[in-house]
């Protein structure tokens, strides 16, 4: 799978994707990288590439003709259009789901803002999917552009192990996962819990899902709207939530 | 503001963040790094840093001890001990109003995971807060962990100029924003909106606000669950919603 990245910083895209199992892939040629700098597709003689905005306010807005060159030189050269997908705090936010889809494409492109923003006509020309990373403000497209390329390229064809990629499965279920221990078994007076060390694969499991229940219970109740409950996860739920009631109950009304 | 970064892969850090706007705010000292290399810190004669999960399952997990040493280092160094927080697909969701409350630390530590992730008791002996910046599966914390620096460092004191600040408020409204147009007028036969060069600004903030609610209503319905409509904003996603409603009854039924 190709990586085609339209950015003002190419140094900054280059060394992040050169260590650990991205390093890797890219050496093993089952991922590749092409990273162009908008700058060197600009007409304009002093090298700008942006402009104020039309109407007002603060920044300067990326121009749609650079971006629009470059990737004409891309498509030029492949003979066909890639996927173009936009990183931008205005998108819609991206998921494992969309990390699956998008590893199913041959090529995808990445456009990266920077300043404000960019030209609407130039995302309008290009088709380009705005996708957010997350609700926060970065200082540029290139951080998230790399975020995207690490959880798709996993996802790619030949990428991960087979161990690897089994590591990611415990994801999908939509619940948050357990916590885990490793050696030593008591570890500056902290013991691991002992089901962990019984043997006994079926309770080892029971105790996982209802950990990852609590966990996703306490930080990301959101995720339960899309996790399929069986019956023994709400009864357990239901339990745990009639001894902490139990428990506020114990507690005297003056405290 | 500091940000002390505990990781097995201290060259991605050192990279990532030596660009754009952290890379200006490091020079003039506003923010300042120490990125530590956890494996420097174990007294395993190997180097080994990770282990088998008791209880069996795939993968490997990092182990208490290192990342302990590694973050008692640090404490005695600075003479007290520095909020942390740990970067997990298991944590809460990162938003920009967590950006805001860690710029008002002095000192932040962040924990990147690495493998399967991190035996449970080193992040009870640190106090580790859970933080994930998305739902997506990655190769490591070492990209959120720059993510949260470059969305924190944007709120430190200093690092923006007053422009620059002014430019993040507009997401703090809980809308996205809405599109934006530069030079030229006309390009590729796509027209600027002709309201935004009317120089009437009355007009331009309610075609702008209009904009950001249909943008929101299309890509990120939740959000308006956070944000306080005014009664024009109603009104005009009640006549824009009768408005659609109308163009479907005129599409013939056997269509």
């Amino acid at each position: 799978m190709r990586f085609t990245i339209l950015t003002l910083f190419p140094e900054m895209i280059e060394q992040g994707l050169s260590v650990s199992i991205l390093g890797r892939a890219r050496e093993k040629g089952f991922i590749s990288f092409d990273v162009r700098n908008i700058r060197d597709y600009t007409t304009e003689r002093h090298g700008h590439v942006d402009d104020a905005p039309y109407g007002g306010g603060a920044g300067m807005l990326m121009q749609a003709d650079p971006i629009l060159r470059c990737y004409r030189a891309v498509t030029e050269e492949r003979g066909r259009a890639p996927r173009v997908v936009y990183v931008t705090p205005q998108g819609k936010q991206f998921t494992q789901a969309d990390a699956k889809m998008f590893a199913e494409e041959e090529e995808l492109l990445i456009l990266c803002g920077h300043y404000e923003g960019v030209d609407e006509r130039a995302l309008q020309l290009l088709s380009a999917e705005p996708y957010s990373i997350g609700d926060y403000v970065l200082t540029g497209g290139e951080l998230p552009a790399m975020v995207m390329v690490d959880a798709i390229s996993r996802m790619a064809p030949g990428v991960l192990s087979n161990q690897e990629s089994g590591e990611i499965e415990s994801f999908e279920g939509n619940l948050l996962e357990y916590p885990q221990y490793t050696r030593p078994e008591v570890y500056e007076g902290l013991r691991v819990p002992s089901v962990l060390l019984s043997g006994d694969h079926k309770k080892v499991a029971q105790w996982r899902r209802e950990q990852a229940l609590l966990r996703t219970r306490e930080r990301r109740p959101d995720l339960f709207s899309k996790v399929e409950l069986t019956k023994a996860d709400c009864k357990f739920l239901r339990e745990q939530a009639a001894k902490e009631a139990e428990k506020n109950e114990d507690r005297p009304l003056y405290f």
